[in-house]
């Protein structure tokens, strides 16, 4: 079987969802066909997940055009407004694979198609991407549950988080395993480097250090093993021998890699 | 120095432009910053020349978006037109970093700034891309003439060649180095490797080999040097012991490979 890329999902043996096709889905795709991507002109997946309708979470929809049957993109309707009216890359779609798209209700399971999972999108904060402004399209970022109505396990996925309440602590506490975002380990951590004056926060990402941080919120979870995902070049928890990295590991908590499988 | 990516051209020891913008231009631009593309938000070239609005030439130019310093793009009207009114990636850069378009007119020789060199698109046949399908653009694709004022070497570069007529020969015959479309040996090569039942010319690209094909007409041209890029994995002139290499070889024409650096 092929590795599965960061971002990957299947119940049991059926097909493969891939959440978020960034520009670099090449290689997610790669991935999934062993290489033979050329080979393959009908999509190796059965369909992408958006959690919003950033330009890297979404860009990568147009590598799969030349697909010779349509797309299946499931998003909640802010999504597919944003990448109608806003970022055009659904309507794009339509014009050379086809396009399925199919739409997501916050807070409300839907079966996958040709698949035993389930999905439920849950809000966890963040601003509507800036090709937005003044269009009248509001949009926050969604977190998904994943559930096998077979194998019976539980998956919380949430690339973005820029808001960590009691609920969505609640649907961590109900899963087997959450993937959360690791994106920067200080909220000022682009600032430190010199890159921008935004901060994580600005951005749409908790940090992960600090009172209030990903990280504190992780570590009171008993049932979910925790692995962080969706980890900034910045971050120096991606560094072995950091006093950064021990603190996650105290934690009880992973660094994800690049291709980590889990089987639930 | 740096190592130049395929498609990234200076007058001197003057800023790089970059033709087209694929998907993958981070690693076209991270070959420019020597891997620090994160540790500089300032775009690392001087500017992008657009032959045509096809998505693999144009999606990498959203990766621009987070430079501090407006995005300098080069082509004709219509690509203006497509990527406003098709698939807008311009309307989108002015919200994010900003935008500095410069018309470029067909058989017209214009200045690009901070630079020694000229550049005069021609037109090279093809079609318009298929997201434009009913909206009223007509466009078909450019190749470029690079002149150097200083050094006074011309390099004609043409990454996509639908249609080689005498205007386009006469261009290639007056310079110092031609880049040559080579994505595929045969006009049926996809159909044969079970890929698509599109044509070479179908896709808007001159086949290599065979009558009228682009390597005969480049074997008669005495003064420019003449390599081929934009080479599909498909093609067997990429295997170094094939005959259809041995061919282009005995043609007086080189295989350019990734990283070639060419000075005239």
């Amino acid at each position: 079987m092929a590795r599965p890329p960061e971002g990957a999902f299947r119940g049991g043996d059926g097909p493969w969802f891939l959440v978020n096709a960034s520009p670099d889905a090449r290689q997610q795709l790669e991935a999934l066909t062993d290489g033979n991507l050329d080979g393959v002109r009908a999509a190796p997946i059965a369909g992408v997940l958006l959690t919003d309708g950033e330009i890297d979470h979404t860009a990568g929809l147009l590598l799969l055009r030349e697909s010779t049957t349509p797309v299946r993109v499931y998003g909640e309707a802010g999504v597919e407004r944003a990448l109608r009216e806003g970022y055009p890359v659904l309507s794009m779609l339509e014009r050379y694979c086809g396009l399925i798209w199919q739409t997501l209700e916050s807070e409300r399971a839907q079966p996958l198609d040709g698949s035993s999972l389930t999905v439920e999108p849950f809000d966890v904060g963040g601003d509507a991407p800036r090709y937005l402004e003044g269009s009248g399209v509001d949009l926050t970022a969604s977190g998904f549950v994943f559930r096998d109505r077979v194998g019976g396990g539980v998956l919380t996925y949430v690339p973005g988080l820029a808001r960590l309440d009691d609920a969505t602590l609640a649907r961590f506490a109900g899963s087997d395993l959450v993937l959360v975002d690791g994106t920067f380990w200080r909220d000022d951590e682009l600032a430190m480097f010199g890159i921008s004056g935004r901060s994580a926060r600005d951005m749409g990402h908790l940090p992960l250090s600090g009172p209030g941080g990903t990280l504190e919120a992780l570590s009171g979870l008993k049932r979910p093993r925790k692995a962080l995902v969706h980890i900034n070049n910045t971050n120096p928890i991606l560094l072995e021998d950091s006093p950064e990295r021990a603190e996650v590991v105290r934690a009880g908590v992973e660094v994800a890699y690049d291709g980590l499988e889990v089987e639930l």
